[in-house]
């Protein structure tokens, strides 16, 4: 299949990559040379644009930063718009608002294109190994048009519901994962703080009613989980950063259907405090870091 | 074994009645006839103080409401410390503050007794099953002494620490839980208001990084978990009172180590709106009814 | 003078009338052809566009209810700049963020005009008394130069510094405004639940220090401030609707320079909370039901 | 008249000093000989037990910590209750809970005692100046029987009803203290970082809707107001500590009537996180040390 991909960042090229290596034929564009390049260097073709890397392909994928990137892309002089075959579609994995995929969705439609949001869980380590989570929003049919391409890229694909839909799941999704980090990593302190062995805390709460993700796979608290990001400095993982961008993006469209998001406002808040801290290339699970005391000494606690 | 069983109320009823069904004899104290009444007819024997219940056996088990009734049993004129003989463990499963626990160990210390704080998870339906988990603060020998007893009442018997340490892992794992239940609440009516399927929702959050028992087991939307309480009305499970309680004992236990809890003294207010709306005795998932309009159409949301 | 006016809702249509009583010639224009008419009868003339609009004066302002309306008005092919004359200054009344002032602001600049923010507090009142507020962001050339407009709509016309800083004060002063309601809200409720006469209680956090505008002057229990919203079942005033669309302003401009706003992110909820409620038009003083036990018994509050 | 007065600390001590100045006989009791002999230097007359300073008194005064100190000077065997004559009033102006004044007024009650909660506002310089505002709850008529005492050491004497009310006044009008302090912290740190100057930004707020008492006089940003600790740094005023203490009172007595404070309960976590940020002595204003970037450069907040 012939493939336009648009957007060779941290996840973009790895992906690009995985499409390359399921045998498809891929034209890329990126404002970076060296992204570009490093794609042409495993057998992708070079564009000059977006127009040219959607002209002559059977599918469009666009995996970029925010909602502004994908409208320029798309609707620019030389965006795919002014360059796609009627009947193709774009799919879209960047994370952006449910209100800029419909409305993205009706521009396309207008040209006689689909446009499905297909947003991904997973990190860079999932779009190397190609073991990434899509989740898609379109019609059944968009869905099962656009699959078997995803497939190439991804271990899960989900069909979510209408246009729009993937980026609720990902979005709510997210919504519950920077509570419950927070609230793992208030528990955790606490817990610490009164005198508790925080291995002891961990492994009585991974196997009772506050079981989750962020306390059983990515705790916070340094030596509790081995393999997660707080027993390495909270380097790698997924940025704080980020977090607090589909975090925000969570609060915008609570606003935008008058849904109180009371525990996400305030979870937005802390992230924030830790990116302003100058922490928002760490991993997100830092936040405990707004908790425990410097020396860890369990003597007291102390926020910073 | 002769053991003294103070407190009959909904879980110590059933748990005195594993005891029983063990082989243990047991000697039985509640202010309530009716319930004393409940367990002589299954063979224990009835007592008219908790002094005469603690008096020639071999341990002695509190399950109480609060601190101040532990308080009370223990050391009024005709409390537990009145009768229990030297070297006889106390073991006190109530929820209570960890330092009550501590007073309380001292003041037992001082008549010749441990007092081992052995706080459970699991609810009405673990105690009558007998499979709740014990946490159990105090010394490694007084957890050995106590272990038996114990496994009689529950499945997990987890030894968490010095003295204190039984409740401190109760209360961290149900600030947890508070937190991410809500969490879990305003995730799915957010994705509710902007139209993704509930049970789509669910799904996709119960194999993604949002995944926790409170979206898993217990989702607060109703039809998303055919098992739990959101799909009976609510009725049934860890009542909203009885969450507020712990939370409460989470954020007084933090304020008296200077640990902030952002997360959890909100969430503690959402459950109190909760409780002053009458819904007190209604599961605790029932938060979610802070955040559905009450037509639950999707159609923007509501937050009663 | 001659003065291009745009935008004539409830605040623009008041303030345009009162240059008219100035003695100015004005030229109008709003979508609404009844808001033009009533203009036009107190001696406006009527134009078919912004751009027309902005011929041939000397200053145009504008009162618009968000950023987007104030860009299309500016920038649309019959927009305010395809009118203006070279050095006739632009004067935006909307409250609008502080980044959009700054893109306005150069794009006017491009095109030799200055772009003056002067958002206004005193609502309808104000505008119809010209007694408003005018927070003004420029340089102080620019504000010398518009300051005698301004005086004929207002009474106090305050240069808060460069460009942007009108709307940055403004968003401030509401963001104090929007924490201090809500928290006089649960102060006064939780008085009423534990007993004390609400008129007592508003009196002494009057002269103490308690004391704020939203408690002296709007405090929102009814009966204590006789000539509050809160006494009038709260009609009029300033509507929920619009504080939360400044506290989303102030939420946003914090999240742009990585600033907690903690308190301000939860008020929002609270009001975001009433207008799903059904209460966005009321005075956002109606923020107090949220607390207030139906009956108002003072029996143990009640949120809804 | 001869006056007992019991706990002589920062607070006690120069209120027991203007009684004697107005002429009174005082006796006095506290733990600490240092502070007990500076009254004696001034003319009162040590005592060597609550009961021997409420005896052969007309009214006796007690200033405490907190609750359990009130308790156990009224009810211990050398305490109030057991030197007092019958129908001579206990006056605490210790700022406690109201649901223990209940208590400890029925206690009076039983031994023919009135018990009469008047808490103060004013700090230290007040109690030194004589010009306290007491919050008086009562009958009328023990209100009428203690007022001319209070009246030596206060300016303000306020009746605001039954037992308890005082209390409720104090804690009210300190849980809007406290939740406008940290929203005017957050206004004016969200200010600077978007570029206003400070001290036009206080201006404009406290001629608008946003003045408050934590604004116009005890403004939290360092050169606003010159005579508020912000410009002292943070020395003197009301400590972190205290206003901890009132927010915890507050939210407790809340949580007693089911009253929802998510503001309050917020706030009282930041200071919680100043506090363990070894801040708890210096003025409350300091919360907005939590908002601003150490430099105070303006240039994009932090937290701390």
């Amino acid at each position: 299949m012939k493939i336009g991909f648009i957007g060779l960042g941290n996840m973009g090229a790895p992906m690009a990559l995985n499409l390359l290596k399921a045998g498809h034929a891929v034209k890329v564009f990126d404002l970076s040379a060296a992204a570009v390049q490093t794609l042409v260097d495993a057998g992708a073709q070079a564009c000059g644009s977006p127009k040219t890397a959607a002209s002559d392909v059977e599918c469009v994928i666009t995996m970029l930063p925010a909602a502004a990137h994908v409208r320029s892309v798309l609707s620019a002089d030389d965006g795919v718009l002014a360059g796609i075959a009627t009947g193709v579609p774009i799919i879209d994995s960047s994370t952006i608002d449910p209100a800029s995929v419909k409305a993205f969705a009706e521009l396309a439609a207008r040209h006689g294109n689909s446009f499905i949001d297909a947003p991904v869980s997973g990190g860079t380590g999932g779009a190397a190994a190609g073991t990434l989570t899509f989740m898609v929003g379109g019609s059944a049919s968009a869905f099962e048009q656009v699959k078997p391409v995803l497939a190439a890229m991804g271990k899960n694909i989900v069909h979510c519901g209408d246009s729009g839909t993937g980026q609720v799941a990902k979005i709510c999704n997210n919504l519950v994962l920077g509570i419950s980090m927070a609230g793992v990593a208030e528990a955790m302190s606490l817990g610490e703080a009164l005198g508790i062995d925080p291995k002891v805390l961990g492994a009585i709460i991974n196997t009772s009613t506050g079981r989750c993700w962020s306390s059983d796979t990515y705790n916070p608290m340094p030596g509790v989980i081995d393999t997660a990001p707080a027993s390495r400095d909270y380097s790698g993982g997924f940025g704080t950063d980020l977090m607090l961008k589909d975090l925000g993006l969570a609060t915008d469209a609570a606003r935008s259907v008058r849904q109180p998001v009371y525990l996400g406002a305030l979870a937005q808040q802390l992230y924030q405090t830790m990116s302003s801290n100058g922490a928002g290339r760490l991993d997100f699970s830092a936040v405990i870091k707004l908790y425990r005391c410097e020396g860890g000494t369990g003597s007291g606690g102390g926020a910073r």
